[in-house]
């Protein structure tokens, strides 16, 4: 029989902040790696170090590529040579460690073309080492997409707790949002959200789309985009068999999304997402790579270099991150067994 | 020796919602009451009325104009006849209901003008209500600047527990906010809230400028409002001695915000302050009208025509609104006494 459990690569990230040390705390949990084949990918002296700074042994059996990982319940480890000691420093952005976060994403992501494994999750990258590393895309995001030849819509999803968001439009001025704002988006960013939710074990989501303007924009009174735009695109989701709701005005949304009403809130701007997220608990939270042919997901925090190399990390973000990355593997392996079996 | 206490107004708010049953809630805490001469101005069988519904009876000395408020140390009555029981419902709009505000907001604001009051206070307004019996402006705060003849800029304020904001857009499509990002707008807004908090009984406000794009702007890459408008905005205010700080982004403002590092948010447009503010917790806020000659106060909420009539309704915004119009009162007068005495 098919080995139908997954197999999730977990990168230690960016050698200069505080991801080794979470993921020697993320390995300390042994009931979180039952049900998955888990690979740590990344160099032995660096891992040693997160070891070190968390103040945690580990004894991993160690494999030498990928496709190895099924022959063993629990996680392996997986040796690279990507980065010497001698070339990064605990809180500095360097070249050497962005490329060597860059070769090990690229490596999971040929044994995700290859079918090998079924998710990633990595601890904080640093976005000023990868662009000194060679990152030629404004993020990782985009460097992913383009790798595994994505052409279709992606974002981001933040997760907090059973709460899940995207956003149709991200780092760009305030005053070019509205143009951001268009059925196209909209569906996109709603259809991609649904999927990963189901994939990530809600059987049956519940979006819901923020409206742009205040108070929804009052029948048109103050903004015309939900009139315009967003009704017509729920009316679109809904017409694909994917049963969105709203637009509901943001300052209220929240509430009920923070009391249980839904389980993902499609956001038209940055800010109005990350005001209500921010304020809703920032420990804890994850980004899922959305739109990718593989679940990838990491801590919502970055690399935290005031903190780098002290053992004060709080590794529940990277705990959720791998977990998700669990499930969404799982759904997905099932999936694909089903598709070959069928 | 002059009496120092303040004479503060109370109204009983549209008939048909539940301002009337707040009131008499309201004058349960006769704590509330000490230090301050109030006048309840109202309609005897409205006033009765919303006694039934709280299931309180007041026995409030009567009094036949404003003046005579200071020969009583605790609350009195000033009953008016602006509407008949017949004309209003519970839960229905009227003309007549919103005339009968209207005329009581007038006469609040006529003693204000001849310096027989010094602040008022008024239980939820119905804004069809008024608009149906006879207000031709936008919102009640444009009528009280109108008829007092203000000239400079006005907005209102939101407070939650200690934390107060005022924004610079309210009630626009999202696409125009950009242009009310004005120099002239956000140190109007600024320099109003600080001196209305100093009123309050804050001797050093600490005023702070959101930021209007996503992170600040990123240092100009995704918007140029903070380093074209809103840093200049901040260095006039303390070139005129307000010492106000910011632009920090919004996201992580409020989370420090609500952790006590700030007294006052000036936001940059509507969701962007609403979002944060309802999260924070909806119950206990109160608006309070910035910019006019007099502080007037009101709960957050509105007239709540779902539970009116029931005596269901939470007086702890209406406390709260007493309790401000209050303290700015006591210390509006103290300025105006030392004003003509020096």
């Amino acid at each position: 029989m098919k080995d139908s459990q997954p197999v999730v690569a977990v990168i230690l990230g960016d050698p200069a902040g505080i991801g080794p040390e979470l993921v020697a705390k993320l390995f300390n949990e042994a009931q979180l790696f039952e049900g998955v084949h888990t690979v740590l990918l990344g160099d032995r002296w660096l891992w040693q170090e997160g070891q070190r700074v968390a103040g945690i042994h580990h004894q991993l059996p160690e494999i030498s590529e990928f496709s190895q990982a099924r022959q063993y319940a629990g996680p392996v480890f997986l040796p690279t040579n990507t980065v010497t000691e001698g070339d990064v420093n605990y809180a500095q952005e360097t070249a050497a460690g962005g490329a060597s976060v860059l070769a090990l994403l690229t490596q999971c992501m040929d044994a995700a073309l290859a079918n090998e494994i079924d998710a990633i999750c990595f601890a904080p990258l640093n976005k000023l080492s990868m662009k000194k590393g060679g990152l030629k895309y404004e993020d990782e995001l985009h460097f992913f997409a383009n790798y595994l030849g994505v052409k279709e819509y992606f974002c981001e999803f933040n997760t907090l707790g059973s709460l899940w968001t995207a956003r149709i439009s991200s780092h760009i001025p305030l005053k070019d949002a509205a143009g951001y704002v268009t059925e196209e988006r909209i569906v996109a960013a709603s259809r991609l959200i649904y999927d990963a939710l189901q994939l990530a074990g809600t059987p049956e989501p519940r979006v819901v789309v923020a409206a742009f303007n205040p108070h929804a924009g009052e029948g048109g009174t103050c903004g015309r985009e939900e009139i315009d735009v967003i009704i017509p695109a729920v009316e679109a989701c809904r017409a694909q068999g994917y049963p969105v709701t709203g637009p509901l005005p943001a300052d209220t949304l929240f509430i009920k999304a923070r009391d249980g009403e839904f389980d993902a809130v499609i956001t038209m701007y940055h800010d109005q997402g990350q005001i209500a997220i921010k304020l809703l608990g920032f420990m804890g939270g994850v980004t899922v790579q959305g739109g990718l042919p593989i679940p990838i997901t990491t801590p919502a925090h970055g690399t935290a270099f005031d903190i780098a190399g002290q053992g004060k990390a709080d590794v529940s973000s990277t705990q959720n991150a791998f977990l998700i990355a669990c499930q969404m593997g799982k759904n997905l392996r099932k999936k694909r067994l089903h598709a070959r079996n069928s």
